[in-house]
């Protein structure tokens, strides 16, 4: 099993940076003031498609040779990643194969279909979804993608925090969500290669543990069905993810979905930026634990912003 | 009459600078790509206080004399600037009266008493508010700082389109909303003597359309009990606010709520910001008028984000 390094974490910075934002670091004093400690905000929530994914999805996509290129790529991701790779195989000219369960949200399906991706329906289980898109494979030999089990996209996922840590002096912890683990494996080498003093937490809803207890018990966990707002955060760990995490990660903290929600509202309501539940994930962790972090200097990557605004839960 | 001046405007930004922040203009490629112009937004959402009310406020504190800051400030405003008025008078170090109605949301006598204003309850009357408000000023020799017929507050207002005109150049239209007339005379200032060939083009809900008219017909029109979504653009035109209006704005334009909650949405969508819906009106207008703006480099002054997230329109 081949590791991400940091300089594939660099060269991928090198190949991706025409096509994505640079995103801010915001701070707001009167959370600070609440929290007892200092915060940075990577705000993601702000990169193209309203989430980091971007990043990974155009590390992938724009490694890719000419052969490969010529045939495109696909995943059967429906949030984030799939919005992300669309865009991505767009802005290379390429086609981007995004196979769905054909009782996917209208509204994300538009989203694909609006960054010009080409949905194929499938049946509705995860079965169905891996059996469609293997057989697009087979058939026009085109690259899988995968959200986050995947070298190229966890080395794209890792340029946010080395953006953190370039603008950031002396972090003395960065905090990112845990999921699939993308995020979380590329931030833990970016952060252990350019600041080996500064420690890598992960922050997970309560009700969706399985990064903690893998990484405590030393396997994986398989999530089962959890239920949490933090929509972007339901999938189990991946291999790769998991080798990296416990290489280099320093501790997962685990929060409820009242801090979550709490979390969210005081970001939105202070900072005046909207960001989905998941990006609240590590100032809830905050929330529970004034004492650990106090005095602290901190950053947080705010992974997204794609909420329906017509399901809140204030 | 004194009327404001350039030199005012930029007097103020020398005095407020210390204390306000420069806040980002943002751009949306879609928002662009959808109203077919090149739109430049001046985030005020992000000033503090979480409206554009602090520079003027910041003004009108920074401005008196010893002899007269002693003596406080006061107001009977109840929203942004009651507000803006206190945190400018506890950052000099000087007392912030605020009169408000017994009846006041819960909400706005938190943030006030929050930012350190002294609050002094009255019967919910206009004129118990006023009458209140200089029993005050008798008796403590407080300032009354009024919201927008001030010409402190203008040239305080005024100092957003200076920032914006001197980050995006060449704009072909500056446009903000019109409530009391307070941003909207400061940014006239501004622009005309920044610009002269930029036109300045107020916003109003057309369910509150009195400084439509009073611009149309020359004199001022009350605004009588208006029902609007944009709660910030309520009041009558001040008189000071009026005569700059009439000297420098080009046009004012009208929009329906729908078209205000459209608006308000599609930039909490694309933008992930939060703003309020007074903010809205000028992309509203846009929205309403394509044909009009088509193509045009329009800077656009989102005034504030302050909203209860319990109460969306979506």
């Amino acid at each position: 099993m081949q590791l991400p390094t940091f300089s594939d974490i660099l060269a991928a910075h090198e190949l991706i940076k025409p096509y994505i934002h640079r995103t801010p670091v915001l701070t707001s004093k009167s959370i600070n003031a609440l929290m007892g400690c200092e915060l940075f905000f990577k705000c993601e929530n702000f990169q193209k498609v309203g989430a980091f994914k971007f990043r990974g999805a155009s590390n992938a996509v724009f490694s890719l040779n000419e052969e490969e290129a010529a045939s495109g790529v696909g995943t059967h991701s429906s949030g984030n990643h799939a919005a992300a790779l669309a865009l991505a195989a767009k802005i290379r000219g390429i086609k981007a194969n995004i196979v769905m369960p054909s009782n996917a949200p209208e509204i994300k399906k538009i989203a694909v279909a609006g960054y010009g991706g080409i949905i194929t329906y499938c049946e509705p289980t995860l079965q169905a979804r891996e059996e469609t898109l293997k057989r697009l494979a087979n058939e026009i030999g085109l690259t899988i993608v995968h959200p986050y089990n995947n070298l190229k996209v966890i080395c794209g996922q890792g340029t946010a925090a080395l953006e953190l840590l370039e603008e950031v002096k002396l972090l003395e912890i960065v905090m990112c969500p845990v999921g699939g683990g993308g995020l979380l494996s590329g931030t833990a080498v970016s952060t252990k290669s350019t600041l080996p003093s500064c420690k890598v937490m992960a922050a997970e809803p309560r009700n969706a543990d399985d990064a903690f207890r893998s990484f405590r018990d030393g396997f994986i966990h398989p999530s089962i069905n959890p239920k949490t707002i933090a929509d972007g955060l339901l999938t189990s760990l991946g291999e790769l993810n998991f080798a990296v995490i416990r290489q280099h990660v320093d501790e997962i903290l685990t929060a409820s979905e009242a801090s979550i929600v709490a979390a969210m509202r005081l970001i939105w309501e202070r900072m005046k930026i909207i960001i989905e539940p998941s990006s609240a994930v590590p100032l809830a962790v905050i929330m529970e634990n004034r004492d650990k972090f106090a005095g602290l200097k901190i950053g947080i990557i705010l992974s997204g912003g794609n909420v329906d605004l017509t399901k809140l839960p204030f």
